[in-house]
């Protein structure tokens, strides 16, 4: 049973402020809850059915920090940011972000991305292509955002997450900043650089005119059919197949 | 304003039991009703503010046949499948789909693809590479699901979809069979054919093991980092633009 002062503050967490006072935020779902279980991160509570305890004593036994609560589904669904009923619900310190230094090797910039599928997407795709960094310009949806942290599957894990004034950063590269426009290079034939920083824009407007202004080239991805654009996630995912091609 | 009778009537129309009733779909927001509007798709009914009516008379005059309510915005909010407030939501007449022949040229098939947002995205990859057909098995999220018909950002218009028995159709195919799985063949060093039947499967179970015996050939995406998969729309992207290559 989770008392109403419990229920309030894990409710509390589905917006940012709350999640940047308490430097926590929510990891749902069974197999996003392992990955984070198993992982060195800090647990502050455990949300579960008694099912999903009694066959995962191993994983609640790596963390003995955690509070645990043992809760029903219909209990679970009043504190959870997904429509379907859920078995496991985890709060979880952030980790310090490194200070963000000059890259050297291939990271994704994005600028004014707003849809949590898609930020939590483009995590995923950094995670997969071992591109270790990304950073988020002003006006990106909070990469803690439960629907982000849901749809990376864990990248939150080994990706570094940065936000800063993306115009700044990228003004101070020393290697290609590569921006993804409709009006850039065919990808097929651009040169690949061994490293670059490729920066992906807002799903409706793309890249902002100032950040657009700091790339050193433009890609874009040939259209053979009638659509007007590709959604931002399939875009990057894309890119760094083309950019990182082994 | 909406009456009681008409307010049913349209919420109805996100279960699939009613859409298939009334061959009719909903297809919501400004960008998406131009897209529509602009066809040659008849329209039941047009619901919408004041404001857009007024902007937007040339659209209206496109389809005397149908029926326009005026309703604010909380009236559309309650009849709307989305979580923002929004301006106009259209029903539209589903159109008869071609008969489903033997394939010529480059399709998709889809085995058990459920997220509406991936399936959208998968129409949208589609349209975008010139890919004129895409075949659901069975199991697939109703292609007319509001949220499929949102995210593919008019790629209904565009794209054949099609429904059918998976394993028989590809069993019949004279054309490759190319499945993306995990422990498939190097997709950047596979030979790529002119045409084909490119398979994508579920989200967390991928093609499943009697569509699978169909394939003549088996992709993936080489993985250079820690993430455990990628998302099935990202990953039918990135397929489509090493194998469609031009």
């Amino acid at each position: 049973m989770l008392s109403k002062t419990q229920s309030k503050y894990i409710r509390s967490l589905t917006h940012q402020k709350f999640r940047n006072e308490h430097k926590v935020f929510i990891a749902e779902g069974t197999k996003i809850a392992e990955e984070w279980l198993r992982s060195d991160a800090r647990i502050q509570k455990i949300v579960a059915t008694q099912l999903w305890v009694d066959g995962s004593l191993h994983l609640i036994a790596l963390h003995p920090e955690a509070e645990l609560h043992i809760a029903d589904e219909a209990e679970l669904l009043t504190v959870s940011s997904l429509s379907t009923p859920n078995q496991v619900l985890l709060v979880v310190y952030k980790k310090d972000v490194p200070e963000l230094k000059e890259m050297e090797e291939w990271c994704l910039a994005l600028d004014n991305i707003q849809d949590p599928g898609n930020m939590g997407t483009i995590i995923r795709i950094a995670d997969w292509f071992g591109i270790n960094h990304i950073v988020c310009g002003e006006g990106c949806v909070d990469v803690y955002n439960p629907k982000v942290v849901q749809s990376s599957m864990g990248g939150h894990l080994r990706v570094n997450l940065y936000e800063t004034d993306l115009e700044a950063f990228l003004s101070n590269s020393k290697i290609p900043v590569i921006a993804a426009t409709l009006d850039g290079q065919n990808i097929y034939t651009t040169a690949k650089p061994t490293a670059g920083i490729l920066v992906i824009g807002n799903e409706s407007k793309g890249v902002s005119a100032k950040v657009l202004a700091q790339a050193t080239h433009k890609v874009m991805i040939p259209r053979l059919g009638g659509a007007e654009s590709l959604n931002a996630g399939v875009s990057a995912g894309i890119i760094c197949a083309l950019l990182l091609q082994p």
